[in-house]
């Protein structure tokens, strides 16, 4: 399961006060503490209310390089910071960034398929359009479908698209984990070879325990197959049920990465 | 997601010595424990090493019987202990009792199937059969649809069919959950209509943290549609667990349950 750690947001307030102040010393932590405690990706976005996302996407980037060469996701609403956060990313270190994130939205399509062609980034793509986040997973699936054959028009590759079947939230919509969970299993049965990832913490807002209700909708989640996540890889418990999900999908040799674990105390 | 309690069984310690010396204390308060932690249906196994099975059933069945009407799941090797438990626990109050199990091994079949044909049992049906075990998803579900075929063949409806796709140890074998999964998705998808449960733990033996994969396990199995467990209800994380679980697949209406739980201190 590949992790992306969600922590690099501008939205965030400690890490927008970073970015306005330019204090490099707590994004290279931030980015620091994703690696070590497992992140495969590092999510950057860099906007913040009244920022020129630009300059602060590429300082962000720049300020990230120096202290790791984990693999970038660019991370943006705004078509020039993500056109220049992706080129700041390849200029780099020759390294591609994913994309996030492409849409069903017409907007997102001509802004982010031009991209794709011409640097063959992965892409998360998400399962909603112009008429907004489809209700039933045979919408959403639709959208997915559509993407799916966009991106395939300019030669990405099947494992470089990362589906996002779009999470809401279950105390406003009983049926919000349901109908995530059924869009899964759609894209995993019809699009074989795609990917699949999400940001799986939208479920719990507005309810008691979370971190419990999120760490279950990724473990139900990962049994219908999906491919990754973008979440708070600094979580402990979280982590914890992310080694166990690892071992038992086979993708930990001999359970080696879980005993690890276990005797550094990190499933406690 | 119906749960089965598993701890009224001979093959433990503190169970057998309660058999033995017909403490019905030990016994009641067991059963009235897991009642009270959310159990729907309470296992009762009486094999005893050395014990007279029939005696030792029917004792616990009487024993659970005089402090609750729960549904009992009748869980016996014995032809014998299977038949007088299944008619003891009829004759107390007309409830039909589980039974637990039917498997593809051909002395199982002979047994089990005019039980069901007389007393429409709800019954637990192992994915193997006389050459044990089937290693692949493919061949465990090959016993599924013949058990099927049998149990429909005497009027069994499929929603009394609760297929176990079985569940082996991930440290012996690094496969073994994803087989377990595998199994599980082709019964979902080929047989609509059945059900599907499993006594889950046995994925954790030989490993640190065996309430971790555990309750992760459930989780994902959860995920791919599993209607039911045999597990520890007495156990607060896999009880939280599985608030969350319905919470997330839209059994908890408005989340009631899972904030009930919450106020009572149990998710913590």
């Amino acid at each position: 399961m590949l992790l992306v750690g969600e922590s690099i947001n501008g939205t965030r307030k400690g890490v927008a006060d970073a970015i306005t102040a330019r204090d490099a010393d707590f994004i290279k932590a931030l980015a620091q503490e994703q690696v070590e405690a497992g992140a495969h990706v590092l999510d950057v976005n860099g906007g913040v209310a009244g920022g020129d996302e630009v300059a602060d996407l590429l300082w962000l980037i720049a300020t990230v390089r120096s202290v790791t060469d984990t693999q970038l996701m660019v991370d943006s609403a705004s078509p020039a910071a993500l056109h220049a956060g992706v080129e700041a990313s390849i200029k780099d270190d020759g390294k591609v960034p994913f994309i996030n994130s492409i849409s069903g939205e017409q907007s997102r399509i001509d802004i982010v398929v031009p991209l794709v062609e011409k640097y063959k980034c992965p892409v998360v793509a998400l399962c909603l359009d112009d008429e907004g986040i489809p209700a039933t997973a045979e919408d959403r699936f639709a959208v997915a479908q559509r993407l799916h054959d966009e991106l395939a028009g300019v030669g990405l590759p099947r494992e470089d698209m990362w589906f996002d079947p779009l999470v809401m939230t279950v105390s406003a919509d009983s049926t919000a984990g349901l109908v995530t969970m059924q869009t899964l299993h759609l894209i995993k049965t019809r699009l074989p070879g795609v990917r699949s990832t999400g940001g799986l913490s939208n479920i719990s807002f507005g309810l008691p325990n979370r971190p419990l209700l999120n760490r279950t909708f990724v473990a139900m989640c990962a049994g219908i197959g999906i491919d990754g996540a973008v979440l708070d890889v600094r979580n402990k418990q979280m982590m914890a049920t992310v080694k166990a999900i690892r071992a038992l999908r086979n993708e930990d040799n001999f359970c080696g990465q879980y005993l690890k674990a276990h005797r550094a105390g990190l499933l406690e």
